[in-house]
């Protein structure tokens, strides 16, 4: 499974400063950290962006690619910021991942065109202006018209990573296992089948703190069984990796060996 | 999901010592142990027991029901020591199980009847004198026949656990998927599904023993998506059983609280 580390992001406040200073080292010893721990591919997470965004993503990802030799997922609402990122991004590493489009119009029509033009991988979150529906079936729906808006733009079906949306299990309990069942549905709209993605650690959101990494880990295998494809986690939770290399070593996704835990 | 706790065992020296020394405080303590940590059923295991097994079955089986209030699941393939164990068996806290019948004719045909004569649930090992079939479908054949000999001995199906049998993943890996499959496909021999039972631990024989506990709690997390009723294993591992509780809430079968973990 492809982990996409989570931990650059404007949300925590070293990270935040880092970015508004310009200050390279933080981010770059965050990137380092990921992908040793386990990353493939690294997240950026600047947020909306609105003052100078593009700027501020065009100096991030040649500053975490300087150090970071991997593919980087983009993550901003704001279409401007999101260009200059996939300009700016080196695909000797692999292709750039655009997060996210999503079934609501305006979003889907400007993200879409750009995973086009720029050759990338997108993230399809499945949901609208209504929110995200309470069935798996009804997130198919919105799946199928991101599906038809990447024909469109000639984005290929596997470039499409198709999100569940993964609710909290303290406030909707019952949507745990809605999402796991969306991820199976995903997989059979296409053939080949459609790749999936989740932004894991929603699913512990309100939850006390040392509950959090065991409810992630446990969604996490659960979800692998049903052949997710890859997740935004923190890869520095040495108990999350090792939980997913023992999903792959029991699915016979990797070969197993005594050392497993150290490859 | 039903805990089997799985720790008054022949193997272990300090057991056998007591089971040898008719010493109730070693058997009694651990008993205890595992009902307060979350078993719901103790296996009772005496091995074959060739010399007097059914004094001794009967003495433990009274020996534990003195101090632990719950049913026990009774380990022999002595057909004597099983019936005297039956016989001893205070059903007040719920039926006896016999631990084990199997596609095997002989061992079939003596454990079945007992079944029916007592009035206990009874597991169902899907293998016969070739051994374990490589392949989900041939354990459900011989699963049928355990299910025709039920019939038979008057033994209703909601009696019968069925066992897939875990292979280690390190001689076997690529059976540990077939034998999560084994379990989906028990289900639907039968409507209402039949029950499913394993012995978990051996998963993860002949890896090292840092390992073991990690490869026992995701494996048994993938084999309770698939709806795994019960399994013998260590409730004294508290890693183990609180996997087990996140999976219940994940798949919404106990309601989530912030204790969860501590009931």
């Amino acid at each position: 499974m492809l982990i996409i580390g989570e931990r650059i992001n404007v949300i925590t406040k070293a990270q935040r400063q880092a970015m508004l200073d310009r200050d390279k080292g933080p981010i770059q010893e965050m990137a380092i950290n990921q992908v040793k721990n386990g990353a493939g591919m690294l997240d950026i997470n600047i947020g909306p962006a609105e003052d100078k965004g593009d700027e501020l993503m065009d100096w991030i990802v040649k500053t975490v690619q300087e150090v970071a030799h991997v593919p980087l997922c983009l993550d901003t609402t704001n279409p401007v910021a999101m260009e200059a990122g996939l300009k700016a991004h080196d695909n000797s590493w692999g292709r750039a991942m655009i997060n996210s489009a999503s079934g609501e119009e305006e979003r889907l029509n400007m993200m879409m065109p750009l995973a086009g033009k720029y050759n990338s991988l997108i993230i399809g979150l499945t949901l609208n202006k209504q929110g995200i529906p309470a069935l798996a079936e009804d997130r198919c729906a919105i799946a199928a018209e991101i599906m038809g808006k990447a024909v469109e733009c000639g984005v290929p079906m596997e470039d499409i990573y198709l999100d569940p949306l993964i609710m909290p299990v303290p406030f909707s309990q019952e949507k745990s296992l809605e999402s796991i069942r969306a991820i199976r549905m995903f997989k059979e709209l296409n053939d080949p089948p459609m790749k999936t993605v989740v932004g894991l650690s929603n699913i512990s959101n309100g939850a006390p703190k040392t509950l959090r990494p065991l409810l992630n880990r446990v969604y996490t295998a659960l979800l692998m069984y049903e052949g997710l494809d890859s997740a935004i986690i923190d890869p520095l939770e040495r108990e999350m990796i090792e939980v997913i290399k023992t999903v792959d070593i029991l699915m016979g996704k990797t070969l197993y060996a005594h050392s497993y835990l150290e490859m």
